[in-house]
């Protein structure tokens, strides 16, 4: 198998985790795609994946999975013991409805911040991001409201179980988790008072899975294009 | 089970077609929420669902689930043949990537533009959809034809294969069917030029969970106030 991905940014980083927590890293082979670059926006690429976003798995017989949900109920269920999507209907459902609220109230929100209300990945990028919409700054700072909120919704889960779907951890934390490092990188703070949410964040950075994972930071030529 | 949703709209038909195929239609008792009059976003249903839309599955223990691929994956796993998610690993990536894709590029996309382009569900609901937004309209716009290049989209696919996501019928062609019930409310009609879309549709439409589920109707009240 390979994932097309790129170190350091959060989507990849949700099936880094997935990945590791399976015990499947050294199973795929990782081709990395220049996202400052837009590469993901060239045709090439968009042969792949139609939706233009990493990251992208691609199965030994040449089809392409796109989409985390997705790539994580594939890799998830190739041993027959799914441990982060869930194994009764109940699980299933409680993983799923907290998956969704995880990308639209936090990871998606964030990048619609980042992408849209700040200058985002630079000049390559922004040319895919409606430079002419009138709305769009507007419309990136409703967003980064949004994932503010979301992390309040999230601290008030957490304050009555362990984990974002109950009593274990599930595909539901990593995309918190991702979404979480991602509001650190496009400048959006956890509020002070969310205490629970960030508890639960000290607790999952130290799962081996997380803590173990490859591609953990940037590279060093994407730190220099992005100004560090 | 209950099932809290509104007789002849988007989201609730899908679960509607959920338990038709499911043949869990006897097992649930629907609970109306009046969607034009913004119940959905008054406390007592937000305590249900805080992301503030319908359907909403309430299990006999009290638990509720939100969002339509949470509850499907819960119906569907019921009966330990879930046939509309998937059995295997790659059935189950391929119906959650296509998944994700008819509700990003169309259901979704379409609802941004009836609720943001246009007059939406009237009065009630538009105070919460933004009024003041001055970026709103052109975003709803932008949503619209977002919808129709979805549709060009899933005309491609249904070129190669009898279903959205492979050979038989599953969650992903419930999401496309009902994104296209709502464009044709929201006065978004498919490009005549789609015909494998077109053909698939008419098809789809035969099916006996589809033909004959519960719902496919507004109510004449809701038909009134929405000035039919």
């Amino acid at each position: 198998m390979k994932i097309f991905d790129r170190p350091g940014f959060p989507n990849p980083a949700r099936i880094r985790i997935v990945l590791a927590e399976k015990g499947l890293d050294t199973k795929v082979e990782f081709v990395s795609v220049d996202l400052i670059g837009a590469e993901h926006k060239q045709p090439d690429f968009l042969a792949k994946n139609p939706s233009g976003v990493l990251p992208v798995l691609q199965l030994d017989d040449g089809t392409y999975l796109s989409e985390s949900t997705a790539i994580t109920e594939y890799l998830d269920n190739l041993d027959g013991n799914p441990t982060l999507t869930g194994k009764t209907p109940r699980e299933k459902g409680m993983i799923h409805m907290m998956q969704r609220r995880a990308e639209a109230e936090l990871i998606d929100a964030v990048g619609i911040y980042f992408h849209y209300a700040t200058p985002g990945l630079g000049a390559e990028l922004q040319v895919h991001k409606s430079p002419d919409w009138i709305g769009r700054q507007e419309w990136g700072n409703k967003s980064g409201q949004k994932a503010l909120a979301g992390m309040k919704y999230f601290d008030e889960v957490l304050k009555t179980r362990p984990y974002v779907a109950g009593d274990s951890f599930s595909m539901a934390d990593i995309t918190v988790y991702a979404g979480l490092a991602f509001a650190d990188a496009a400048g959006l703070a956890i509020p002070e008072d969310a205490t629970a949410l960030t508890a639960w964040r000290a607790r999952v950075a130290e799962l081996p899975s997380v803590k173990n994972r490859t591609g953990q930071y940037f590279g060093s030529e994407d730190l220099r294009r992005l100004g560090f």
